[in-house]
Parts: C-alpha cells; structure tokens; sequence
C-alpha cells in the first residue's frame, strides 16, 4: 500500500463494550503509528439498532435534540433524536424512548411496555418539519405491535362497543376496530423508512412474540398471549387497512413496531446495515478509500443477515477496495467470511481470555490488532 | 510480496498442543492457499527441550535411534537419540531418557530420579563413533546434577571412608570425594554442547532446588535438603576437579545436569534456542526467504530469555527478512516485541476461548490466522 493511503474505518458498536466511534478512533491509533501521513475517513456505523441515530447524524451534520417522552412503562424519560435541516429528515432509535436499557432487569414486562414514546418523537419530528422519517428499531422493551406509536399519533382501538382498549398488550385480543379519523395528518405527508437487521414476521413460531418476547421477561404462558394478541391486531388491521402486516417479513421487528409503522403509515422496511450505508453516504466514502477496515463484537453467522460488516465489506467489493475485519470473536469460517467480500478476518484477542476482560480490553485490544495489521500492510 | 516468494517456517513447538513440525505444516496450509506458488522452507526448531532432537536431526538429515536404559527410578524405558554421521555428532533429548513425561504425577520424587539413563545414552553415542555431543536439557524429572549421568560414564562418588555413596541425592551431603579414574577415556575426545533455555545457577534463591524443584515434586522441606547436597556437590567438584559450577549462570538447568556435564566433560552452556538455530543451519535458510513465519505457544517476557521466536525475529532482523509471529497468547507488549525484530504479532485465538478449546484448536487457528495473514500480505 502507498505511503499516504486513505482509510475509511466502517465499524458496528463492540455490543455493550465499545461504541461505534470509539472503535473508530481505537483503530485509527493503531494504523496511525504505521501510517502516519494516511488520511483517514471515521464513519461509525450501526445496523439499525443502537449507534443508528449518532451514525447518521454524525455523517450527515445533523443535530441532536432531546424530548421527554413516556418510557415503555409510563414514565418520563429524556430521549434523544436528531434531525438533518438540509433534507429534512429525522432520525429516531426507538431504543431511546422505548427500549430495555431503560429497564431495570425486575422491570421488563412486554405485556404492558408500550411504544408511546417512540410515537411522541416521531409527533416531534413532524413538529420540527421533517418530512422523512428514519426509524432504527432494535433493543426494543416492547411487544404492542407498535399499538402505543399509533395511538401517540391519534391512532384509536376500539372494542365492539366502540369502547377504548384499556392498557396493555393482552386487551388487543378485543380488538374490534381501530379508527385512524384522528391520525396527525402530518403522517400522509411523510416517507416513513424502517431501519431493522431481523425478518421476523409479527407472529408464529418465528415471529416477535416467541424469538423476542422471552429476553423482554415474558415466561411461554405470556408469549402464548402475546402471540395470540398481536395476531388479532393483524387480523384488525388488514379488515380495517388493507395492509397484510401477518404475512410481511421483519414485521416483528421490536415487537411489532415495524408492523404498526407499516400499517399506519406509508412505512417501509430497510435493512439496518444497508439504510445506513446509504444515509452515511458510504459508497462515496468508501470510492475515496486505499483500504477499508471493519467490524463488530461477534462475527457470526448471524452476521449475514445483514450486518454491518458483511454490508460493508460487500460493499468494498463492489467498488474494489480491500477490506479487513476486526472482531471479538468470530465464529464463521474463513471461506464464507472472503465469500462475503472480506479481504481478511482477524480476531483482536491477544490470546486465551474470558469475555469479561476481554470486553474491557476492547479499546487496547483494537489498537494493538490494527498496528500488527499495518505492518503487514506496509511490507 | 511477490507471487512467488520464498516462506521460511521456523516455529517452536505449541506446548503440550501441537509439535513444532506440525505447527509448520498448519501455518504451511494456510499461507499456500494464498501463495499457490510460494516455496516453503519448513524448519521446525526448539529451545534445548522438547523437540530439540527432531528439529536438528530432520534438517541435518541425521538419523533417530533407539536404546533401553533406565528412567528416573530406574526402571527400563526405549529411549531415542539421534546421530550425524557426517560431522559425528550425536543428539540427546535428556528428558527422554530422564524426563518428566516418564513418570506419573504420582511418582515424581526428585529426592531419588536420578540422569543415569541420560549417562547411557551419552556412551551410546560415543560408542557409535560420535565425537560432538548436544545434549537439549529441559522436562527433566531429576535434581541430581547429574550425578547419575556421571556415574553412567564411570564417575564414582565416595563418602569420607572411601565407600560409595547410596543412592538418592541427599546422600551428596556425605560426598568426600569424586574419583574420575574410570571416566570412559572417550569423554575427553568429545565436544559437549548443552542446549538449554534457563541461566539459572545450580543453588541457592535462583538455583535448581528451589525453582524446579517443586514442580518435580519436592515440598519445601525437600528442596532445602536438595539444595543443600547439591551444594556439596558442587564444593566438592570445585575443590576435586577445580571447576566452579557453583557461580556459572545455567548449571542449575536440568536440575544441575548441566553443572555434571561441565564438571566431568568439557560441556559448554549454550542457548537453547541459538545452539538449534546453528545445528539446522537457520542463518542459511534465512538468507534465502522473503519472509519468515515463526511461533510458540506463549510469547511472552519470558520469551526474551533465548526462546525460539524471539532468537528467529532477531535472525531474520539482521537479514532483513520480515518476520511474523503467530501465538497461542500474546502477553508482551507490540512495542518490546517490535524491539526484538518482529514485524508483526498474531494470536491464532479466533475468539473468547477457554485454554482448553484453544489447545485442542491449535492445527486449525493456525492454519486460519495464515490464511488471514497471508490474504494481507498479497495486497
């Protein structure tokens, strides 16, 4: 490689360890030592789920705003959410206003955790004149089928007698109508993109309720109910809407919140990886690039489907760039790793370590990986 | 790296996981997937322990031979040595003749294992014509300095009234007198070379009682008798032979074999490490690669003290042939070891892993983190 290569750095969060931008600049220190005259392109990236928002903001010049809004159990909560002013977009994680890290372990309770808060940024967004609306779903407390979002944005649901619902997810079973005559009229105004990396359909063996309903606290009996719930309310929303939430794949992402954004507004469903590379612009990044580094936690399996690193290193290929992977762990063989795209994978672990202090070694353990890599690269 | 490079391959063993010849041939796997066309030179080497023998017999083209003598407690085991015809030379592993591995934890008893079988191979080799003899130290069972492998050679070890002394090493308390009349005469012909990776001194804080004598099976109380009678030994070798083992750095190795061998032959103390990389002509090979892979299973400080990556990084430095080392475990820091000539350092971890998954894994991270390594270098 040249002397004064460009280097694009396109890394996923170290889940619970490292953030996006750490990352980032922990792999910057290390090439730098080796390269000191590179020029180097930061571009943290996320899958939808966590880092979404600082991401796309970061990359775009957008700003940061703060709302209080109803945690998924009622309670105030300071959320954030960002707008770009240029193309007037919002982004909003739905974590922040409607996710488990706002719950103590003791507090998870999919049966009453509403996505309200999620509906109140959104109400935001269209208040501050956004007319896009980027929503990362993904760490979600909740498992309303987005019911709470529709109803902050004047959605009602109604029993047989024309009664309101009373609270929680279990009610949905009577279900009888849902009368959208109150929608914010904002909302047909509005490109609405859901930003996911699962497919789960909103119900059934695969669906919200039994794949993520027991990590949200709820026990088989629950998640039986919740099923039941949510199929109901897919029932009512294509008599009511038209729209076949049931049969749409990544419907179930956070609980369903996909399906309630499909159904009430003109919603569609991205993958995270691939809708962030667009809204970070990384294919521009990305053909200024001599070289492009990635990664994230675990690369898995898992991670094909449609995580950061295999959309980033796929996308390297299409423009030709070499692309190396840095990760904790990686469980994938070498082979489908390079099938991906991957120039090379290589583990930051310095050897035999317990994931407790292998996770609190992230930053040092990316830094020193990275300087090994470069002088390699500079042979 | 051009198309068709040059790779040498000189690892040490992986400890207790993977030989040093097999650790070439994984590493060979993985960088032939990416240089189809690459010649390998593959030259696995040791540190004066274990593997000491294949390594300098294989690239000398010598031969593997085989010998009933006695083990620590002299019982009868098939011992293997090596022979050179063309330049005479014959090779000794001690700990196959004298070694832990021989015996079950149960048994180890540094009070009585005695170097004996150690002695006969050394005839062995004299009698097959052999006039330079090096001899790898390191696993031994024993704290006898030798005294057995002397006796095998005809030294006799009499008490103040002329009578041999018994049998067990805390008899060397009652040593009066080392009669060397009936040393075999071949003794003075030959060159003896002691192949070792410890400097420690045969007795006191550093000496061979107190530091390998617990893992050889000794409490406390009889590491203090053993250092003693070693320290009567090594009096009595001053004042009979005029040597002085007491103060000469690495006679302590193999529990004070290498204090008998320079007492009773004309041993010289070597490096482990450096002497392995002159018998298999490493400097040679050296100047002939484009580049050098080397490992072990532990890089760490203590690898400074003369162990096998780091003799072969600071080789390849003075060749100017760039040098990857590949691990089980990295420890030291990239700046000391970028100071010892390595070009790069790499865990063969593939993740968060216990040790013991790692050492059954060792053949395929090897070859895996060479793939990886190898798919840089082409860059």
């Amino acid at each position: 490689m040249k002397e004064s290569p460009t280097i694009l750095i396109a890394p996923d969060s170290f889940k619970e360890s490292l953030s996006a931008r750490k990352v980032c600049l922990a792999i910057q220190r290390g090439m730098q030592k080796v390269y000191p005259e590179a020029a180097f392109i930061l571009s943290p990236m996320a899958d939808g789920g966590e880092g979404t928002l600082d991401a796309v903001v970061m990359s775009a010049g957008g700003v940061k705003k703060q709302l209080n809004v109803r945690d998924p159990l009622g309670r105030s909560v300071l959320a954030h959410y960002g707008i770009i002013e240029a193309s007037k977009t919002g982004i909003i994680e739905m974590a922040t206003a409607s996710g488990l890290e706002l719950l103590k372990l003791s507090e998870r309770d999919p049966a009453i955790a509403s996505t309200y808060g999620t509906g109140q940024l959104i109400k935001q967004c269209l208040a501050d004149g956004m007319r896009t609306i980027l929503i990362g779903v993904g760490g979600s407390a909740t498992n309303d089928g987005g019911r709470g979002m529709a109803e902050a944005l004047g959605i009602r649901f109604l029993d047989r007698n024309g009664q309101l619902l009373p609270n929680g997810v279990s009610s949905l079973r009577q279900l009888a109508k849902i009368d959208v005559s109150k929608l914010d009229p904002r909302v047909a105004e509005t490109t609405f993109i859901i930003a996911t990396d699962v497919d789960n359909p909103l119900c059934g063996p695969y669906g919200a309720s039994v794949v993520f309903g027991p990590q949200k606290g709820a026990d088989k009996k629950l998640v039986q109910e919740l099923d039941n719930a949510l199929h109901q309310y897919g029932e009512l929303i294509r008599q009511n809407l038209g729209k076949d939430v049931l049969s749409l794949k990544g419907a179930g992402a956070a609980g369903g919140l996909a399906a309630g954004l499909v159904a009430f507004t003109n919603a569609t469903i991205k993958n995270g990886a691939e809708i962030v590379m667009t809204y970070t612009d990384l294919a521009e990044k990305m053909q200024q690039a001599d070289l492009c580094l990635t990664g994230e936690g675990k690369l898995d399996d898992q991670s094909k489907a449609g995580k950061v690193p295999v959309a980033v290193a796929s996308l390297a290929a299409r423009y030709d760039v070499p692309v190396i992977a840095l990760a904790g762990s990686i469980t994938a063989e070498n082979a489908a790793l390079y099938q991906e795209g991957f120039t090379s994978v290589f583990s930051i672990q310095s050897g035999v370590t317990e994931l407790e202090t292998a996770m609190q070694q992230t930053d040092a353990n990316l830094e020193r990986a990275s300087e090994n890599i470069a002088r390699i690269l500079r042979l």
